[in-house]
C-alpha cells in the first residue's frame, strides 16, 4: 500500500499533456483478463512471457542512497551473467577512457571482413539511472558477438549524481572523439530503452552542433517520449512484465534524469524533434511492450521525414526482451536484422 | 446474455491449438482498465478510437438467411458512402467479368506516368462473408485515387452459399487471366483483413500451381491464422473496437468460410505456409489491432525466409482503421507507403 500511495503522489508530475480533443472523448472500458502465454513465440520467449513482473517495478526508493542501493543490486546481478556471455559469444570487454568519458571496448574474437573498419557506438538502457559500468555492456556484447563487429559502449554518468545533460554530454564526447579517429560513414549508433532515447538525442544534437552524423542507427524500443504520451502506456499497462506500468520505477528514474527540465524538450523526448536528415534507422519492439507506441511513433515520424526506416515487432515480447536470452531464436533474429541493416548502410 | 451464451457455445470449436509448453505456463492477470483516447493520433483517428464497439461485433445470426440479412445491411450502409469517395478521389468504378468471375475495374481519372502499364489486383476484406459487390471496392478506390494506379477488385463468391475454396478459386481465375493480358512484373496484389489472408493465399497457390507471381504484395492486417493463435487476440481483447474479440462475429464468418476444412491448412491460415520465394511484401496494422500479432508474425516469417518485407504500425488504430477516413492524415500516409513500395518493386 505504501508503494501505491507514493505512485499516486508522484504521478501528477508525469501526467501526459493531452490534446484537448482526446480529453473530451470517451475512454474505452476494458474488463479484467487472464492472458495465456501464447504458443506463437519460441519456448525461450514463452518462458520470458510467463515470468512474473519485474520484482522492483513498483518499489521506488525515496532517497539518493536508496536509488544507489537498488541500482547496485541490479548491476551486481547482471554482472554475474557476463562471463558466460563473453565465453559463449567469444567477445572481450576492456575498460577505456575516451576524452575523459568512461567506456568499454567490446571486441569479438572474429571480426567479419566487411566490418574490419566499421565501429558501432553503444548507449545502454536502464531508464537513465541503472546499468552502470560493466552491467551496461550486455547489449553491446550481443551485438559484437552475433554480428562480428567492434563496439564501444559508453559508461555515461547518471543520476542521482548526474542528471541531464550529463549522459548526453558524455555520449557526445565519445561520438565526437571517435569520429576523429574513424570515418563516421563507417559508424553506427545503437542502444535500447534509455539507450534508444540517447541514440535519437545524439543525432539531434549532432545535427544541432553540425557534427558528423552516423551512417545508420538502431534505437531499440526507445524511451522517445518522457511526457507520458503514447497509447501503449495504457493498452499494455500490466501486460508488459518488464516495465509494467507508466509512472512506476522506470519513469521515476527518468524523472531523476529530466530533473526539472521540460520533458517535451526534444533532447529529452526525441519524438518531438526534427527528424529531417536523420540517417537510416531500424527500430525494434514487441507486441506487449509498454513502449510499442513510442517506437512506432518514431518510425512513422521518420518515414514522414523521408528517412529510410525499418520496424521490427516481436510477437508477445515485453520491453526490450529481444536481448534477454542468448538462446532464443528471436534474439539472434533481432540482431541479424540490425546487422543486415548496418551492413547495408555503413560504408566498408 | 443470449449472445454471450452463443459465443460460449461456439468458442470451443475455435480454440487455438496451444503448444504444450504454453499451456503449462501461468497466465498473466491483467486488471480492468479505462483506456483514454490518446493525444498521439490525429484528431480524425482520435474520433475513430473513441467510437463505440462495432454494433454487430457480437450479434451472431443463427441461419444462412440471418447472415444474408446482416451482410446486406452492412453492404447497403457502405455503398451509400461510395459516391462521395469517387467524387473526392476522382475515381470511376465499372462492373466487369473476368473468366467468369465478377469484378470491378477501379480507375482514377489521372494515372501517374510510372503507373501507365501497371495493374493492382484487390481482394477485399469482410471476414470472408461481408462486403459483396460495390461495397467491397472501398479500399480499391482509396488505392486508385491516392496512388493514381489502375485496380481490379475481385467480387469473389462468399459463404453462406460459397465456402472455401470458392473465394480463392475466383481470385486465382482473375489473377491467371490478367497475367495473360498484363506483365506480372508490373502487377501487385493487395487487400486487408480477409483480403490480406487471400493476398497471401493467392501467392501460396500461384507458387503451388507454378503460375507467375506478382512483383509485390500488400496484405493489410491479414487474417493469417484462423486457428485462434496469435497473442494480440488476447492482449487487444476489448481494446480493438472493430473486431473486439476473438471468436465473435468475424471469426464466426471465417468459420463459415473454412466450413470444416482444417484451419491450419496454409491456404486457410497462410502464416503456416512456406514463404520462400515470396515477392516483396508490405504489411500494415495498428497498435490496438486484434490482428497485430498475426500481422507481425507474417512479417517475421517473411524476413526469416529472406523476403524483402516492410512493416508499418499505426498508433492507436484498431483493425484496418487505416482506410476508414479519407481525411485522416494517417490514411494518406498508409497508402503513400504502400504506393512507394509498389513503385519500388513493380517494373514500369
Amino acid at each position: 500500500m505504501k508503494q501505491k500511495n507514493m505512485i499516486a503522489l508522484v504521478l501528477p508530475m508525469l501526467l501526459p499533456l493531452q490534446a484537448s480533443l482526446a480529453q473530451t472523448l470517451s475512454p474505452r472500458e476494458v474488463p479484467a483478463k487472464s492472458l495465456p502465454v501464447p504458443s506463437t513465440a519460441s519456448p525461450a520467449i514463452q518462458k520470458m512471457i510467463a515470468a512474473p513482473l519485474t520484482p522492483t517495478w513498483n518499489i521506488i526508493p525515496t532517497t539518493a542512497d536508496g536509488w544507489r542501493e537498488q541500482v547496485a543490486a541490479g548491476a551486481a546481478a547482471t554482472e554475474k551473467t557476463i562471463p558466460a556471455l563473453l565465453e559463449k559469444l567469444q567477445v572481450k570487454v576492456e575498460s577505456t577512457v575516451i576524452d575523459g568519458v568512461k567506456a568499454f571496448s567490446v571486441t569479438p574474437t572474429l571480426i567479419s571482413p566487411q566490418n574490419k573498419d566499421r565501429l558501432l557506438i553503444h548507449v545502454h538502457g536502464g531508464c537513465f539511472v541503472s546499468s552502470p559500468g560493466l552491467s551496461g555492456t550486455v547489449e553491446a556484447i550481443y551485438m559484437a558477438g552475433f554480428e562480428h563487429i567492434k563496439v564501444i559502449s559508453v559508461d555515461y554518468r547518471m543520476p542521482p549524481d548526474h542528471p541531464y545533460p550529463a549522459a548526453l554530454d558524455d555520449a557526445m564526447k565519445v561520438w565526437s572523439a571517435t569520429t576523429k579517429t574513424h570515418d563516421p560513414k563507417k559508424m553506427g549508433i545503437f542502444g535500447s530503452s534509455a539507450g534508444g532515447n540517447l541514440t535519437l538525442a545524439m543525432v539531434l544534437r549532432a545535427k544541432r552542433d553540425k557534427l558528423p552524423l552516423p551512417a545508420a542507427i538502431a534505437p531499440g524500443t526507445p524511451m522517445s517520449d518522457l511526457t507520458g504520451a503514447g497509447d501503449s502506456f495504457q493498452t499494455n499497462h500490466m501486460v508488459d512484465n518488464v516495465l509494467v506500468a507508466f509512472g512506476a520505477n522506470c519513469d521515476m528514474r527518468a524523472a531523476l534524469y529530466t530533473n526539472g527540465h521540460d520533458p517535451k524538450d526534444p533532447m529529452l523526448s526525441p519524438v518531438y524533434g526534427d527528424f529531417s536528415g536523420f540517417p537510416p534507422t531500424i527500430l525494434t519492439t514487441g507486441t506487449r511492450d509498454l513502449l510499442l507506441s513510442n517506437t512506432v511513433r518514431v518510425h512513422r515520424k521518420l518515414r514522414n521525414a523521408g528517412v529510410p526506416s525499418s520496424l521490427q515487432v516481436f510477437e508477445g515480447q515485453s520491453h526490450a526482451q529481444y536481448y534477454r536470452d542468448i538462446n532464443a531464436p528471436e534474439t539472434k533474429e533481432a540482431f541479424s536484422e540490425i546487422g543486415l541493416f548496418f551492413n547495408h548502410y555503413l560504408e566498408r
